[in-house]
């Protein structure tokens, strides 16, 4: 893979070549690297994702379009989008980084597409930037669940039973076990409307509580389909 | 004040003058209120801001970008803005708003001003929207201290100390009075050096030191200007 094969499967062909090769320097390889670009392509992104969305999704409130952009500018969907388009073949790490496996870690790679959207927005402008962005997001929101994605469990569970007009479910604590700075909260879920009850675990009472409802949902949805 | 006043200050003109008016509805008039808007002009902000710092600070880090970018578009900065440009006169607000004096409401001119920002930019694009944040913005930012802004007073003491090459100062609990849920912290900041000891207090360990720092850090500074 090389820089030729990013550009052209971005769509995007750089007038100053050094704004790339800077994109994808590590810290660790060298003072010229890429945290400054990162942080420019980080509002980059998170604009034109913004716009898109808005623009997508007429008759969502801001609410909702808040939880789908901060779900699409996190490190692990910018990660999987990194990896797509073999950024780790590309990274210049330092010795340490490259021998700790760093071209394959979450941040790093992150990071570096962050890095690449502020050098297209620095090189092409808004629009260049925009067009770049867009080409990578546009075929991974069509993927995604937007209706579901980012919602916790609980709130997946509460909004299906209120679609079926059913009433919500109970939580119960039925144990706490363990000493108190490592305790295991055990919670069951019960639905009566549906004679389903299930279990949750966790280190915190909303942790076992979110486990049982998304155990809860699946069952349920997956009768459901 | 007029909207045509404001557009003027502003320097732009709407091809779309809906588009202005529902940036200055709040939700409590209508429900074709600014709260979609207003995600828009967020990101549309901070990603000129984000450029703007960029280009200007060559030289500072990304934390140091991060830093003042978070303080300039914070609610507190919009809402001196939006003051500077009279929105609160604009503004189209439900009876209980008005009653209670919401055009005066930080949070309401501050979100206000950021959907004018997304007007701008849904009605000429990126450049436009642009050209309307850094008219209000270069102003303000030439007025401000770059150094200072939103540091906290710890770090602006021992920013100052170690620039004259001087040992950090000592933090000291010197008496935590009142009830559990209530307490009162009293702390003491003693630079040595300097024969300078300070007192602070607060609900916390953490605000009773800061305003021991910011007390030392004033006297430093006025005796050393």
């Amino acid at each position: 893979m090389s820089r030729e094969a990013l550009c052209h499967r971005l769509g995007y062909h750089f007038t100053q070549a050094g704004l790339l090769n800077r994109a994808l320097t590590h810290r660790s390889y060298s003072a010229e690297h890429n945290e400054r670009l990162e942080f420019l392509g980080d509002s980059v992104l998170n604009c034109v994702i913004a716009s898109h969305l808005f623009d997508s999704f007429q008759h969502l409130p801001e609410g909702d379009l808040s939880r789908l952009r901060s779900n699409l500018v996190n490190q692990q969907t910018l990660f999987v989008l990194a990896q797509q388009q073999y950024l780790g073949d590309l990274l210049r790490l330092g010795e340490g980084e490259r021998k700790s496996a760093g071209f394959r870690r979450p941040s790093i790679l992150a990071d570096a597409l962050e890095a690449v959207f502020g050098a297209v927005f620095l090189d092409g402008g808004f629009e260049a930037a925009k067009k770049v962005v867009l080409g990578l997001y546009v075929p991974f929101i069509a993927k995604t669940d937007i209706q579901t994605l980012g919602k916790d469990s609980k709130t997946l569970l509460q909004e299906h039973l209120q679609s079926r007009k059913l009433p919500l479910p109970t939580y119960t604590v039925s144990a706490i076990e363990g000493e108190a700075h490592a305790q295991l909260f055990k919670v069951e879920c019960r639905i009566d409307a549906l004679k389903l009850s299930t279990q949750g675990e966790g280190s915190s009472r909303r942790n076992a509580e979110q486990q049982a409802a998304e155990t809860a949902f699946l069952q349920i949805t997956k009768k459901s389909n």
